[in-house]
């Protein structure tokens, strides 16, 4: 049964499965209270920090996600984004709308230093990207530990250390308890006047104010951000009018036909759930993301 | 001696050696008539169409060009034009100075086919990086053969028929005789109304008054020029004003310190002259580019 807004309670009379499409729904806990045989809830979404409650432990209730849809177009977005900036696109565009012809040299992004904070499958694709244009990549993940792609992976907590040594920083996270505000005026500090900051997880994990402020003062040179603390950004946010930020209206892993592709996943743990199988993409709501 | 504009009489006496810093320079037959010990000139560009006259073969003179120094670059604004073109980022930019906030679906660069038309290192350096995105592209030269690098390179004579297989068309290639006009109303038209045109060598490649047309009929979907017939680009050209065209004032390649690695380029050669080692990079004055 296909259901716009919050279910009613005869919608979800005998519902087993619940499908969640719109990524800024926030109401599970209530549905779950009014759905008692409910046993699987799929995102369609990676990001599902709107949808971790506690009745989703205590009742036992498995939650997928959507991981895997999105991971080649938001890296992709991250490279133009990124190239974008090194090349000085908008700068060439708005002396293009006033037909001028202004010759500058611009910068290489071979041989760049990239932080790409998440070892998720969209920080690690950024990642792998990043790496065949001959960047060089420090993954950073919530422990530091080995890693069979990338070499290592830098805690987080040595994020202010990993910063002071790369030219840009991607914020590629689930929003949790840990990574929100994790990017903040010391580490925005830490990167640097040349720094570039990237954000294509959840708007928390950067403190938006203090970018503002790094960004108007030139503590970091510039910023890309498809996520942001208020979505829709409200009208009268800073960022709107820097010529040093592209704001991104959350579409950074929306490519024509993605719902198709998601409906995939969906319809293949729906398979497995008929057939009694495990689940692919499961999220521990512990950590609010899926494991491993 | 370093020489402004065309250098005088007294200032080409007893000169063998020649550097030819601007890629505008277009008097050098005028120079070599008035220099008779010339035995040597060096460009500061790769494209040396406006250097090649009968003089350099009836005198004997070497011609060398900066193949190499502009690779990296030029592939990178091929990336960066290309995924900005993709992900929308004009539109996305132009919604930013309205404040308005405008969800839309856009597309991926993998798995998409494209066509380098031009062997040399440019356009080698090009191909290189679209593949490594997952690009299929197709390598198009001035004769077809078999290709150690990328299986086999297609002869321009054919480019009707390739431009038909692909999503995207990149022209990097000298201008010569052979090269004036090849990308024409049939080219765009094979290429379709989903094509995307990438001009990073020479204008006058392009027929630019068959590419306006064509993007504003919807023959073609859009351009990045870094290159035009005329340069700059004249204030009246339709080309500034349409949102499908990217308008870069011939500077893809030029990245801060470009001009150190060009005198690199140089020092090297000048080293060998003195030594009386074979030069590198000289260009065959009847093809017009250095070749092989």
């Amino acid at each position: 049964m296909e259901v716009h807004g919050t279910p009613t309670g005869d919608q979800l009379a005998g519902a087993e499965v619940l499908y969640v499409w719109d990524h800024r729904f926030a109401d599970l806990a209530a549905v779950l209270r009014r759905a008692d045989r409910l046993r699987w809830v799929h995102a369609a979404s990676v990001g599902v920090n709107r949808l971790i409650c506690p009745e989703l432990a205590e009742r036992g209730i498995t939650l997928t996600n959507s991981r895997g849809v999105f991971d080649v177009s938001i890296a992709e977005w991250v490279l133009a984004a990124t190239l974008s900036f090194i090349k000085g696109f908008p700068r060439t565009l708005a002396l293009q709308r006033e037909h001028t012809w202004q010759y500058r040299t611009t910068g290489r992004l071979a041989g760049k230093r990239a932080a790409v904070v998440g070892t998720g499958s969209i920080g690690r694709a950024i990642a792998d990207r990043l790496s065949r244009l001959d960047v060089q990549v420090t993954l950073v993940g919530r422990t530091a530990g080995a890693d069979q792609t990338f070499g290592a992976v830098r805690g987080s907590d040595d994020l202010l250390s990993v910063a002071t040594d790369v030219d840009m920083l991607v914020a590629a996270v689930p929003l949790t308890a840990a990574t929100t505000g994790l990017i903040d005026a010391e580490v925005l500090a830490a990167l640097g006047p040349a720094g570039f900051v990237v954000n294509i997880g959840r708007g928390p994990t950067v403190v938006e104010s203090e970018l503002i402020e790094a960004l108007q003062t030139g503590t970091v040179a510039g910023a890309a951000l498809d996520v942001f603390e208020v979505e829709p950004l409200p009208a009268d946010s800073p960022l709107w009018s820097m010529p040093n930020v592209l704001v991104s209206p959350h579409m950074s892993g929306d490519y024509v036909g993605f719902e198709v592709d998601m409906m995939g996943v969906f319809v293949d743990n729906l398979r497995r759930w008929l057939r009694g199988d495990q689940l692919h993409n499961i999220v521990d709501p512990d950590f609010g993301y899926v494991r491993g």
